[in-house]
């Protein structure tokens, strides 16, 4: 199980995250594009540093929404999010390009990832992006129980998956994240690393009510916010094999 | 003399230019890259028309510069520069990719060109950024008298120049444009025509002090805002052999 | 009953409406503040051209979306709604007190106006902006059957309503507009005048099965777009008593 | 001698300052409008904060450059600096009144600062937009040795000057602030409340090369960026009488 973060998500003069310090412990830099964070200058540094650090890199797309970070869904036709991402890719990868490094995967950001697991029509323009991208690109997308219903449509469009897990998020039944406006939606210290440590054992988590429940994670997203956050990164990077 | 437009210069919901009608005429086209005008969805709709049409295609990047549409001078540094121009030259990159089309020149847009026309920092700059990246790409800039130091600096760097001419702007005696805030800067249809048949058939003209000034240029500006202008550059290209 | 019409919808370079040739045509100005349209420059040209008319101006703020023009609907939090009207309002209230005019109404635009018309909280959210606003300040809305649950809100949060009727869009039979995606949803230039005229004589539309529907309108939402646009205006201007 | 900070530099996501913890100690809140930081959302907390401290309000309005942070210089026109300044004055007073509270002083930031100290016309045209402001407002600006100059046209347009000084600083010998490229441009803390001493005793600065320039501030410039700025300017508000 490989470990995943966003990264490159500061703007202009302002700095958010600790990408220098994280990137020792990971192994897929999800990178910003400039929608919701990010500018050129921005997206130079953080690819010439998982360059240093010699790791994965996938593209991080967004709505255009600077100023809600890109957390606010937005109404968009299936042809707009093809375009963007294709847009959004397209700058990460020429600039990547120039570095000699080559983008392997796409996370799309925040509202239109959520939106892409909750409303099959994003999910199917995603698709459709990547699919015509003429760089094969993988998805990373939420690992739930539904996991075999994405995977037959991304093979029909010719997609490969990439599923992810969250070391600090509580597990609802159906394999989806309790919402962060639940009280202990997000686990301390203690309960991420028995979550890490159940997946990467038994590729199971325990859920919101107790019962076990399979989750077949190729990746597991973890966080560099702050100094806490990349102890914690740290620590799971020792649990796992 | 090959004839280039400057094109998808609409954005969102605001259209500019008769891109489909003037596209018939011409032979490369300067598609904008979201900084100045373009955004995704002009972006895929300009290139899908000049695929339709076979012409050649080269990035238009600018500052980043909406309400200004790129005009206004900003102060960059050389960095800055250099990745503004690998952005929107990747973005514009890959979403050609997607139709089968690949880049073959840069052409700066507005403030960006003056100030690279003007200023040997900014010149470097625009030609260090294309030299960096991996796909050859041309840099087309203004055929003035002082075309050899141009043309020095950017074999130093491993670049290949395109010279363009304008066809309905007044020429100073050292070959570069007179300004817009003079009068007579911009010729009528006759002068035009007269400016264009001289320039093809001995490679020079007249500047504003009546002298016959020889220029060098391997592409002609024309524009395609109105039916107007459509039109002359109809006539242009019958006047070309 | 009045006739209104959104202006100041230009950006930068980008023209948009024949402003200066409806603004004779009409008695209020819905003002574009910046967010899906409108620049400083355009909204001072706006200003001036209906000081000049001497016409009621009014804010049409919106969401941030200048590439969507405003049309795609964005999740947002009642007190971000609050605060981004509060902004534009602010905005449009401070260029016009500079040419010592006043505005008397807020009519929030495209996806805004949509979303207010359809979810309770997003109509809350727009009255107690309104309600905080030291100048007393109307919210024009559309008329429908259900005016007076939205009359009923609107004075227990002490903001007077402005109903609008639409001259040139079939009804559905409660009132609301016939979507555009449904054939026929637009009228043409006699449907338009006729229902012009019933509204003015006996406040009722002819609904799309047929019925007619009493809808009480303060004010009738006519467009500047184009030539054709201007001329309709005209003749319902005329047909108005 | 007043302290004056910059404040509600944060923008959406992205943290700058701490906006809570300088505010106990300084007279004046230069708060940004949106167009180099700030957002509807950060504005209206800013001004809450201020109100909370009973602190007097100014605007700190910058060229449109949010990845620049309003620190690029960007060519404007007259007019144009004049509408973005109603424009931003005017969306902070609307948001103010709605809180109950004033503007009662501008202080351009960043490149736009500079430019106004620097060339005459852009200082022209800030003065001509607070003088047609109907609300009057103070134009907070760089106490130099020139400023019996600036006073006289701000005399002429009517406007009232408040002359700042910087507290870390160093000073040229014209009054004018040590560019940041230069060495010790930066005074270290001893340094910082030695200078605040002798501008608060006997109204001058040491500058650069040795010599005591006198110099009338009206207000001092200090920092909130992080927890030692902020214990500077405790130190300093305890050395002020």
């Amino acid at each position: 199980m490989l470990l995943n973060c966003d990264l490159g998500e500061s703007f202009g003069n302002w700095k958010m995250g600790l990408d220098d310090q994280v990137m020792s412990y990971i192994d897929q830099a999800n990178i910003a594009c400039g929608f919701h964070a990010g500018d050129p200058d921005v997206i130079q540094h953080t690819l010439a540093l998982a360059k240093a650090h010699n790791i994965e890199i996938g593209a991080h797309p967004a709505y255009p929404d600077l100023q809600g970070f890109g957390r606010r869904s937005m109404a968009h036709s299936h042809d707009e999010i093809v375009n963007l991402l294709h847009y959004q890719i397209g700058a990460l990868s020429g600039m990547a390009a120039v570095q000699q490094l080559e983008l392997s995967y796409v996370k799309p950001h925040g509202a239109l990832y959520n939106d892409m697991m909750g409303k099959e029509a994003v999910f199917v323009a995603v698709l459709d992006a990547i699919a015509q991208f003429p760089r094969p690109l993988k998805l990373m997308l939420l690992a739930t129980s539904e996991a075999p219903g994405y995977q037959q449509k991304a093979q029909e469009a010719g997609v490969e998956l990439l599923f992810e897990a969250f070391a600090d998020r509580r597990y609802l039944d159906d394999g989806r994240l309790s919402p962060r406006s639940m009280p202990d939606a997000v686990l301390d210290s203690q309960q991420t690393l028995e979550q890490v440590e159940l997946l990467a054992k038994e590729g199971a988590v325990i859920t919101v009510s107790g019962n076990k429940l399979p989750l077949k994670a190729d990746t597991l997203c973890v966080h560099g916010d702050n100094p806490h956050a990349v102890a914690m990164v740290k620590q799971i990077r020792d649990l796992l094999p």
